[in-house]
Order: C-alpha cells, then structure tokens, then sequence
C-alpha cells in the first residue's frame, strides 16, 4: 500500500462531557481561553455554562460572540486581531461548523500572520497553531475532528477550503446533551451530512483500512437511528447520531470526499444552500454515476444499508441506492432541486459545473467527471 | 453513555513510510534526535538506513542502543541521565515493545525527574514528555500506538503498568517493509498478541463505539491472514497483519483488556513468558469463563471468527471459540502451560493467580474473578 496517513484529535465523549473543558484547557497550558461562539448557543445557556466551568477551573475568558453561517474572510483577520490584542493563548470554539471554522481561520492568521486566502489549498500553513479545544453542537460538521477549514472569500464568491493537518484540534469534547436543544431541521441537515461524508469518503481513491470501516459505521448508524432520533427525540438516538458523525468525520478527514461535495460546494455557494440540504438531492445521483468505478465498494455500501447482501455486487449496490432515496424520501426534504431554486436559476449550471470539476474533492471521486458529465448530474436531479 | 475518551498518535502507514522520519522529526522541533533500538535492528541494517534518512534531514543524533526484552527501571534512568547530558529533543524509537517502552520511560524521567516507580499506575506523569516519534518493527506490541509503558522493577521482581495518556506518541510510523526481516516465530507472536489485545478490548468493560469496530477489524485480519502471511511471507499478507496490530491497538489503549492479560502479566513475570506464547495457552480458557457475562459480544466475536451467525448467541460464542482452538492448534505453538514450564512449578500457580488478581488489566474484565477462579483456570490449561 501506498503510505497513508491517519490523523484525528484527542476524543472526549459522553453526556456531560462539556465539564471536562476546563481541565483539557489546562492540560494545554491554558491562562486566558478565547472562546467563539455564536448568539444561538448563546441564547441556549451553554456560552454560560462553559464560562462557568472554565471559571472553575481558574481560568480566564475571552468571549467573541461574532459568527456568522458560513465565515468570511475579513471576519477571522478581525478574530485575529481581536484574539492577540486579548492575549489569549488557548483556542475554544463552542458551536456547529460556522464557529469550528471560524475558531480555526483565527487560529491560523494570529499564529502565521497574513491573509486567509494566503493558506487557500493543502499544506500552506507552517507555523504551529496555538493549541484548539472544540465543543461541537451538532452532529455532522465534523469540523472539531478534521483537517478542513472553510471560510469564503468575500471579493471572489468563493468557499476557500484550507486543509491541513495542523488544523485537526488538539481535543474534541462531544456531549450529546447538547444536541437535544437542537430543531428537527437541524438534526436531519447534520446527519445526511454525515451520512454524505461517510460514503463519499469511502469510495474515496485514497480511503483506507483506517477510514472504511468508521465509514460502514457511520453509515450503519445513522440508517438506524436517524428516524427515530427525529421522532423522539430520545437521548439514546441522538447519541448514536453524535457517534455516527464523529465515525464519518474521522473517515473524511483522512480520506477525502467526492464529486457530490464537489458539486455541493459551488451550487452551495452559488445559491446559498446548505449541505444538508443539496445532500438528499444529490447523493444518489452521484452514487449511480459513480456505481460502474466501484460496484464492489459500492455493494458494501448496499450491504450495510440493507443489511444483507444480494446475488451479485451490482444488485446489491443498485438496491442500497434505492433504498437510500427511498430513505430521505421518508423525511419532510427537498428531492429535486427546482424545489430549492427558482426555474430561470437553471441558466447557472453549466458554469457552476465548471467550477465543480475543479473543487480540490473532485480529485478523490473514483470516477473521473467532466463538466459536461455534472451538467447532466444536474439535469437528472432538476 | 457515560464518558469516554479516545486518543491515538498521528499514523503514518505504508511500505517505505520509514523515509518520513526525518520530516516527523522536524515537525516536532528536532535538531538533535535520541535514537533508541537494539542490536538485532541494527543487525538487519535499518538503524543504518533511519540515520542517514535523519541526516539528509539536516538532523543531528545520538543513538542508543542499550535495549535489553522487557527492559528494567535501571535502565530507563539511565538512559534519561544519557539523554538529558547530550541535549537531544526529540525521542525516537526503532524496535518492538522493549525499544518503545525503553523510549517512553526514558522520555518520563528525562521531563519529569525521580525514579519510574514514582509513576506505576494509572496517569501519574504530570509534565509533558519530550515528542515521541516511534517506528515500529514488530505488529503487535502497540507501545507506537497505546497510552502503556511496561517496565520491570528488578527488587521486587514486578512488571510495572504506567497508563497515562500523555505516553501515546506523538507519530507512529508503521513501515510494512520492515516487518519482512522479522523471523516466523516473531510474526507469530506478534499476531497472537495483537489478536489477545483485539478480543479482550472487545470484551471489556469500558470498550466503547470508538474501540469496537476497531477489534472486530482487527480479529478479521488476524484469522484471515496470519496463515498465508507465515507460509508465504508475503508483503500483502504481512501488511494486514501490520493494519491488524494498529487496530488492536487502539482499541486496546482506549478500553482496556481482561483477565487473560491480568494473568499473562504474572505468569510471563514468574516464567519469563513472553505475551505470545501465553495467549494460545489461555485466551480460549479464558473466553469459557467470561462467556456467561458477555454471551452477546462474545457471539459478535464469533460472527467474525466463522464468518456467519449460527442459531443463537450462545451457539455462534461457543463455535466461535471452538475456531480459534483450531486456530491456534494449527501453528506450531504450545497449548498448555506444561509444554513451557517445569512440572514442579506447578506450586507456583497459587501465588501467581493470587497476584494476578490485582493487575490493573482485571479491573476491564466483564466478569468478576476471584484467585481461587483464576487457578481453576490456570489448572484447566496445565
């Protein structure tokens, strides 16, 4: 085998978990925690419940409440500027991705200085980070277990993915009581992300024996128990929810995605929609166009989805797909994309294809696509 | 679930990863590295090849090669004393368990002072360690993996566990390449180590969804390639065994193991037995004991064994054991402890089960164990 690297945080996980953040703030040698969050959380008690244990634990705070969804680039040269005039020396982001990237983009420019656009792509960033302790609050972004950071360039329209594995945090703290005060919308959102992470980042040209199987698992998992986690909001299903993304995200970090996030990426820029949202509309569409590349890999996919196997790959890779639609049929989700869009909005496509082929995840996807190939992708899903 | 905490080096996995040392090394501030390893190593040429890769790095070194199996705490201070005198860095290890383990006592002296036995038990190392960049030239031991350092302390004749998290190592370099210089006993041992590490794990009471795909992984890989790896030597082969061994392994730093080890610990202690020679002789035995407090995940073992589920739980556990018997009776492996040991050391088991029931591994048992048990046991595989 080529060589791989595998590379994750420190895990902490559990309900109650968030009361361990002082003491991991500690262990990094924390004296004044900068700690970013947003209103929403905010208003949920939980900036002031971690102020309170960081308190405890003697340690000082700084609070920047300013996240927005999807950060922007002058935002986190602000962040920075904000967390070095403070001198705060540990980084702590309470909050779903919007927060983790937004802790991360500040994380880079107080320690390397510059531009965020200056580290855009894989690698660029040199100098250590100071050390990041991340609190997630959904379950799906993956940001607080992953090398990615995202954050658009306001002047270009553009999602600029950063990666590297200096951005991977020191420590993830998951506490599923968390994730109770969140809506129906956001728990469906969050998981089929997940979901999307673990299947692109299992037919991904780089997966490996380290990221398959928290791939299958994350799949496993959240098949089971997503519909019930939604119906009942029970802890037991939100848990397995919390554990499904941390699988997925430990897969997709280290693996890569596919063309579906590459086409995610630009009609999510292009038309402001989210993930979770374009997942349920794509997915499928881009497992059938990648079936032919991987009908095995993707017949471990059916497997799992099915829980059983068929007479062939090819049968049970199709019958997994098919359950699959049927599934997000099951939820109260767009599953064309005229539904998200307006009719005269079809005259981007052929440009926001072109943009796609070129997203740094079309490079892992098993099957090389064209423009042309993601136009008809489009076309199909309408 | 209550909390529960994961945490694994950055692996760097594939044949000829051994040429990243250099930049790993680097990456952690290196300008003068400490080499650990031992004769055979050097013997076979790859303390050789790690200097010069060091040195095209621009990195100074100073090696030592003081590595004795089962190293002893004189030891270690002595080589935190030879450490610290040369103003090395960064600690890297080249070697199986004992030149890890030698490593990583070294490595706690040399940042924390006093003598090993200051630090027996479980997370009693309170400063930071030097960054431990460890190569691996054995699958199993997972010392490059786990948050365990075994050292012996000779007056009282007792193998120490150190557990704290702050031993994994920063880098775990796994080299498959290296693995086809190792003798067919040696890879033997090795995989049954890894296997015994893979089911205990799994059994235990704090195993969690982040260790026990892990395991599952890990026992697949074993069964399937151990054979063909011994009688073929093939690079394929030996490199699912390497993927096995860092599966087991985190599985086994992040829940613990059982009885099986609580006991291979005082027996290997008394007889001078190394793990793989211990576990064909009582992993099995030990199963049967604990198989009415976990019948379930005990079938889930089965499962991965025959590669089915047969009627019922209890069914599937017992086939599943069954299996591994044969399995292990196909190697040429003792299966009872009086192929290893004197006929009148038999006088010995009391004292040993009597100890053995205070080691730290018994405390993951799924089920509780008495002494007069554990020689019960010991008796049943005499």
């Amino acid at each position: 085998m080529e060589t791989t690297k595998f590379a994750i945080p420190e895990i902490i996980f559990g309900r109650g978990s968030i009361n361990y953040a002082g003491q991991c703030a500690l262990r990094h040698g924390a004296k004044k925690v900068f700690l970013v969050s947003d209103t929403g959380i905010e208003e949920a008690g939980w900036v002031q419940r971690l102020m309170e244990i960081l308190e405890a634990a003697g340690i000082d705070w700084i609070y920047y409440p300013r996240v927005t969804p999807n950060p922007r680039d002058f935002e986190v040269e602000q962040g920075a500027e904000f967390y070095l005039k403070n001198g705060a020396d540990v980084i702590m982001a309470l909050g779903g991705g919007s927060s983790m990237d937004t802790a991360k983009g500040i994380a880079i420019i107080a320690s390397n200085g510059g531009k965020i656009q200056d580290y855009e792509g894989a690698n660029r960033v040199q100098r250590p980070l100071p050390p990041m302790v991340f609190i997630t609050t959904t379950a799906g972004s993956g940001s607080d277990i992953s090398q990615f950071c995202i954050i658009t360039d306001v002047k270009r329209q553009v999602k600029m993915s950063i990666i590297t594995r200096t951005l991977v945090p020191n420590i993830s703290i998951v506490d599923p009581l968390i994730l109770r005060t969140k809506t129906e919308t956001l728990i469906i959102q969050s998981a089929v992300d997940a979901l999307a992470h673990a299947i692109e980042a299992y037919l991904s040209r780089i997966a490996s024996p380290f990221t398959e199987p928290q791939s299958l698992k994350a799949i496993d998992l959240i098949m089971r128990h997503l519909k019930h986690a939604v119906e009942s909001r029970s802890l037991d299903s939100l848990e397995q929810l919390s554990i499904a993304s941390i699988a997925a995200s430990m897969a997709f970090s280290n693996a890569g995605l596919g063309a579906e996030h590459a086409l995610a990426h630009s009609l999510g820029g292009h038309f402001d929609m989210s993930h979770g949202v374009v997942h349920p509309i794509l997915l499928t569409a881009v497992m059938r166009f990648n079936l032919p590349a991987c009908t095995k890999k993707m017949a471990d996919i059916g497997r799992v989805i099915l829980d059983k196997r068929l007479g062939s790959d090819l049968d049970t890779a199709l019958a997994g797909i098919e359950k699959l639609e049927e599934f997000f049929a099951s939820f109260d989700v767009s599953l064309k994309l005229h539904e998200e869009v307006q009719a005269d909005d079809k005259k981007y496509l052929e440009s926001i294809c072109k943009m796609a082929v070129h997203d740094a995840c079309n490079l892992t996807n098993p099957r090389s696509a064209s423009w042309q190939e993601f136009l008809e992708i489009c076309e199909e899903v309408w």
